[in-house]
Parts: structure tokens; C-alpha cells; sequence
């Protein structure tokens, strides 16, 4: 009896779905698509059906089902509330309601996707082992997760863990996505850093692999900088700095055991672990230096191994 | 049956005392000398002397004593081990371990004091009816305590809510007392606002209340900008600016949903709170907006009260 649960990971083109046992192994994995018509009513029902036929396909009895865990790209609260999800064209619903309502399965928890993803890391990829860990996800945009105790820390309105909204920068004059100026995201994300390349390119005229490039890219930065250029190793400096410093910060607010940094930049690998660290170090108040930093681990599969864990407890 | 509970707050030269309802009513508070002799070990005996004396005075049985709680001038992790506290002269032990041993309660519990404060504020002062607590106190340093779920988030090593010395001026060139640059505790503690002052005089020649005075007080500074001089309302709104930026930062981290400001500064009263919300809503990011920001209630009960609460499930 209850040895299979779904993480589901609602994202703005595909729902990534994963069946699992409760000791989080993946038996099955799939992807529907986001349907967005109708103001996003569609995706749930859509959702819940290819639960059934998956149900169906394995011939897995509904009671066998200990619970079903949803990532959400949007703020959520501890109820399961979505508070307005623009992406999906969402409004302010519950989310866990709705789906127990829709597949007879009472045990639905809801959580934003970069928390949920964040938990996916503390269980079974990069913090594993860690009831208290800081994720930090560098992608398109940056962000975050705080694990504490081993559960995810939501906020008062579903919007802790907004660490790429941490303004690191009093001085900057560009604006970043969220209209504030400064934020971490401006340095730290895959855009952010080919922007802070381009302004250290402009201020030099020294000679470098990545000058004049017209699809310059994080990834660029981080080859030169391991082949030695020197402005992209500064490009990795400032990134580095900025992180480094950031995290410190945080740790005089929860004081995580260990760092797990993801996202498409994390593909750089121990280069960015490295830079990271040093500055931590750096900054960091003496009770809080020596943590460990890490890679995420579970790639794609973070929002459905994170999602599962929701309706888990061990 | 298990009405009372002691909440005991040990400092540098007392150790203050609370006898309890569990229901958090005060039945009667006292207050014992920290005997620093001999590295320390007398204190912990003296004080469990001091609550079997007062349970005696009160015709109080073991059994009606739900529990004890303390907190510590140092880092205590979960399960109550003090991680050296130079103040008391202790070494690392389990401090709830050994009030249980020398007492025979079994429900014994210890948290760092400024944790412990906002624990207090958050069961019965500033904080009352939320969960999610940020409590900042501006006395001689900056301390701090994070109340998430109703309950104090620890750290890894007991040094979570050590926000004083997030770093909050890159640029600093004088050094804060833990020897790093930049922290918050350097502009918002008496002491900080007080040399923050005399920067801002240095750099200035006009006309103040608060110049030429040899023992220049923070009271003395907010006092002077209430009456609208200039320079004084000019340190004040650097502290403001310092506190608000810094909790606009947490909020990014734990998206606290009441600000609890305490210590000696907080006597300043309603322009205080203004001041730093002012500058918080500046900088908070969107989903953080529009949080309230309150002055502490308990006083140097705090610690007591929170102590007591440590040991109390409602």
C-alpha cells in the first residue's frame, strides 16, 4: 500500500511528470504539454488525466498512491495557494485543492518550482545528506531555494528563496527584469554575465577569445577563462565575487551546511564552485566559514524529484 | 498537572529568571549573579539551586514543571550543545543536557539569547499572531533571531540570525569587532550610530545639536532629529537606510512577515520603525512589499519569555 506518488513540475511549455516509489526511485518519467488556452484551466484537468493513464498503464491501484507533490513557476503558499502564475495565465487559486478535487487523491502538496527543486537537491542530489542547504539555480534569470530542516522555507506569501532579487549593487544604473536595480540576477545569471563581459570588454582593449563575438555566451566565458584569457577569467572573478558575497550574507540569515549551485551556468563546473568559495570565504563571518559548495546533481529532474518529496516524509 | 515552566536568560554579570504559566503568564521573575569562577561550572548549579528554592517558596512539585528552557550568550545548536561562549568562560557541552541531570526535568531546552529574544517578541511582544519573525536588536552590537513556523531557525552551528555582521558597505575601511569590514552592526548599533555621527559632522560645518558633545549618546542623536536638525536627521536616515537595505536582503532569503526591532536604539520609538521602512520599501522586491515593522514589546523580559517558550508546545 502506498508505494508509488507523482512529481509533477508545471513548467511555461512542458509539465515534466515523474512516477516514483516512496523511497525516490523514478519508475517512470514523461512530459505533457503546457496547455495555456482558457487562462491556463486546461492544464490541470490535462495534468490529472495523464495521471490516470499512467495509472492505468501500470496498473496501479489509486490506494497505492501515497500522494501527489506540484511545482508551480510562481509564488505559493504553505496551503497550496498559487498567488497569480503570469506565465500560465493564473490567477489566485488553490492548486492542492484543485487536484485532490480532480483525481480522488487526498495527500496533494504545491510548491514554487525553484523551491521544489531545491528540495529535490537536498534529497537526492546535491545536499543529499543536509537538512540545511541554499540552492541557488543560475539559468535564464537566478534562483533560489532555502532548505531548512529538511523542508522548504515558503515565506510569508510563498516568496522566500528569491535570492536573485537580493540587490548586490547600490550603484548599478541598468535596470534588472524585476524594474530594481542591482539585483543579483544582473551578475549572476547566464545574461548577467555576458553583460558584465561586455562592459569589462569596453573598459579594455587588451586582447581576448572573447572579444567581438556576436553570440558571446556564459559558457564561452567560462572555456576562456579555463584556457586562461585574462579579461574572462575577470568575467568569472566578478561573477564569482558576486555570488560569494551574496552567500555569505545569507548565511548570517540561516546559516545553510552547504551551497548547491545548478543551473545552465553550473555546467562550467569546479571552476565556478571554486570562485564561489573563495569569496565566501572571504566575506564570511568566522562562525560561518567552511561550508561546503556543491553541483546540483539531478539536471531536469529537480523539479519532479523535489515535487515527489512534498508528499513524502520520511 | 505540568502548569509551570522556567525560562531562564543567562547573561555576562546575571542571569535573570522567570517562573511561568504555560499559558506564558509571568508568576514571578528574579534575578541570580553569573558566578564566573572556576571557567563557569558554578553556574549552571547555582541557578538549578535557585529554581528548586523557588519551587519550594511556591509549594511547586517536580511534576507540575513542564520544563526548562535557557538561553545562552553564545551559539547552541538543536539538540542544546553550547558551542564555547568566551563570555562565560564555557567550553562546548550540552547545556540542556546538564540542567536535566542536576534538576531531574527531563524537558530541557537551550537556544542562543538573542534567538531566544525573538522567540520571546514573537510568543508575546512585537511579533504576536505571526510566524514568520525577523527580530533585530540595536543595542551595543546588532543581533538578530529568525523565527520561522513559530519556531527559531538555528543554523547548522547555531549561528543563524547573526544578520549584525552581514556586510552592508564594500567600501568600509575601519574594522567592525569580529574584524571583518562592512557589517551591519558597524552603522546600526549604539555605538555604530553614534561614530556614523561623527563622520558626518567631520564632513560638515554647519551648525548642529549634536556637535561638541563629548559623550554623544544615540538617544541624543534621534532626540536631536526629532527637533529637525539637520545633521542628526541625516545620521538617521543612514541608519535607516543601512537597516532597510539589509531587510529588504532577508526578505529575499526568508520573506519574514513582521520586522521586530529592539535593543537600547529602539527607544527611539515610531521614527525608527518609519525610517527603516521607508528605506526597506525602496528596496524590497515586489512580492516582498508592504510588511509591518514593529517595535519590541518585552523588554529585557524577552529572554525569559522566549525561554520559556522554548519548552512550550501550543
Amino acid at each position: 500500500m502506498n508505494k508509488y506518488c507523482f512529481g509533477v513540475d508545471i513548467g511555461g511549455t512542458t509539465v515534466k511528470i515523474g512516477l516514483f516509489t516512496t523511497d525516490g526511485t523514478i519508475v517512470d518519467k514523461w512530459e505533457v504539454k503546457t496547455n495555456k488556452e482558457d487562462g491556463g484551466n486546461k492544464i490541470l484537468p490535462e495534468v490529472c488525466a495523464s495521471l490516470e493513464e499512467k495509472m492505468q498503464e501500470k496498473g496501479i491501484a489509486k490506494d497505492e498512491i501515497e500522494g501527489i507533490g506540484i511545482g508551480v513557476p510562481g509564488p505559493v503558499d504553505d496551503d497550496g495557494v498559487v498567488l497569480t502564475c503570469v506565465n500560465l495565465g493564473w490567477g489566485t487559486f488553490n492548486v492542492a485543492e484543485e487536484v485532490s478535487k480532480l483525481t480522488g487523491i487526498a495527500n496533494v502538496k504545491a510548491g514554487n518550482d525553484a523551491n521544489v527543486a531545491a528540495l529535490g537537491e537536498m534529497w537526492l542530489g546535491g545536499g543529499k545528506g543536509h537538512g540545511e542547504v541554499l540552492m541557488i539555480t543560475l539559468g535564464t534569470g537566478v534562483g533560489g531555494g532555502v532548505i531548512h530542516n529538511g523542508k522548504i522555507i515558503t515565506g510569508t506569501k510563498g516568496a522566500a528563496g528569491e535570492i536573485g532579487h537580493m540587490t548586490v549593487n547600490y550603484e548599478e544604473e541598468d535596470s534588472c527584469n524585476c524594474g530594481r536595480k542591482g539585483c543579483l540576477e544582473q551578475y549572476a545569471s547566464a545574461t548577467g554575465v555576458v553583460k558584465v563581459a561586455k562592459r569589462i570588454l569596453a573598459k579594455s582593449d587588451e586582447v581576448s577569445a572573447i572579444r567581438d563575438k556576436d553570440n558571446l555566451s556564459a559558457k564561452m566565458i567560462f572555456d576562456a577563462a579555463k584556457e586562461g584569457d585574462k579579461l574572462a577569467t575577470e568575467c568569472v572573478e566578478q561573477l564569482g565575487w558576486y555570488l560569494g558575497a551574496a552567500c555569505a550574507n545569507i548565511a548570517t540569515v540561516v546559516e545553510p551546511d552547504v551551497y548547491v549551485i545548478g543551473g545552465g551556468v553550473s555546467k562550467a563546473g569546479v571552476i565556478l564552485l571554486d570562485v564561489i568559495q573563495r569569496h565566501y570565504e572571504k566575506y564570511a563571518f568566522h562562525a560561518h566559514k567552511d561550508k561546503e559548495f556543491k553541483l546540483a546533481e539531478l539536471g531536469n529532474d529537480a523539479g519532479i524529484v523535489g515535487a515527489a518529496k512534498l508528499v513524502i516524509n520520511e
